[in-house]
């Protein structure tokens, strides 16, 4: 809302909270039927046409709120990302030890990446968009890294450098884990040399790595299919 | 030449050797003043004219070669990274350590890339450029890689994700090392990840990493200044 914002007259800046509200309504609904689209059209092919048609919006309201088509994935690809981070620290809310947090945050996140077009389009598409990508996991991801700094269980030598090591190996790796033979294994694979990364040693970064996932993340889903997963499923 | 060759009508592919030989020169030569010109004037700024003006070659013998400017840059880089291979590799010469010789190439060619802005060029404007990357420096990085692992020195979860993961995150945090208030420092933190990685632990990583370079390699110089450095200065 903050870049639109940046964009409207003095007047509409002090506009009623009932405007506001109907704005970020309509944003909303840009990105919702946008996603929509975008999950049944090949993306390329998705028009911003289609979008503002399928919103019920005008051209002109469109561009209030995104400056391109592709504009318009940087939140879906947070909101995604949201939705799985609750799922994920669900499964989490009784885990204490910060490498396994993280252990199961990259593998879980990793799957859910690799089976999303969307996700796949934008690391595809944009090489490696540091900041979309940390705007979209890196707050969690940030959250489970402070944990484990201040706990004392990650020993790195300077966090910003390998917050962003790790960020831009896992990107490429995960593009490289999806054509492999055996993708969820990949995504295990990297699990542990990350966890390495963070001074966790070998052995153990491999034991971590390897524990049983819940079942939906071995499952084929669709990634917008992200209503809180039934309680009985949590390990 | 291959990618050149592939363009080649029949006829000239049965071409007498000296034929090969001559075209193999005019190819170098276009190589040789294109990176002249590059490295003395902005990239965006050089053009395919200036390049076969300098190269005394015809608009039609540059696409014989490459099909555009920046295809280029890919062959400079390769022959770059040679010559400063040459380099590491006299320091080299007497070191059997595998995780010694990893690091130190890590660090030394990681400050002659955030120094060059050809190599800078390259990695900002094609996100990561992971085969030519591998091209320019994956020979070596895979020679140093293997000696570890055959040695049983590296211990690693899948060579060719291993590989990945460590080039992703090395470009991406090169770019970041860059911007940063201790350039080489960085670097150094770096390669005490990316040994992390390899299956070293955390304390020998960051010993080896800080261990002193030789002289050449703390100070200024330009990438393309690339005579094997005299012995006096080797450590």
């Amino acid at each position: 809302m903050e870049a639109a914002g940046s964009n409207l007259s003095p007047t509409t800046k002090t506009s009623s909270p009932r405007v506001t509200r109907k704005k970020q309504q309509t944003r909303n609904r840009i990105i919702r039927e946008a996603e929509r689209l975008m999950r049944s059209t090949p993306i390329d092919e998705v028009t911003i046409a289609d979008i503002t048609g399928a919103a019920d919006v005008g051209h002109g309201t469109f561009y209030l709120h995104f400056n391109s088509k592709y504009e318009v994935l940087v939140p879906i690809i947070q909101q995604v990302a949201a939705r799985w981070d609750t799922v994920i620290q669900k499964h989490l809310s009784h885990e204490d030890d910060p490498a396994f947090v993280m252990g199961f945050a990259i593998r879980y996140m990793g799957r859910v990446i690799i089976r999303d077009e969307l996700w796949i389009w934008m690391l595809e598409h944009s090489g490696v968009p540091m900041q979309d990508m940390k705007d979209a996991v890196g707050r969690f991801a940030a959250r489970d890294f402070g944990k484990g700094l201040l706990s004392g269980r990650f020993v790195v030598p300077d966090l910003s450098l390998t917050s962003t090591f790790m960020m831009g190996g896992y990107i490429t790796a995960l593009l490289a884990a999806r054509q492999s033979a055996d993708p969820d294994k990949s995504i295990d694979q990297l699990s542990e040399l990350m966890l390495r990364s963070l001074g966790i040693n070998a052995t153990e970064a491999g034991v971590i790595s390897t524990l049983p996932l819940p079942a939906p993340v071995r499952e084929n889903y669709q990634a917008a299919d992200w209503q809180p997963i039934a309680e009985s499923t949590i390990r």
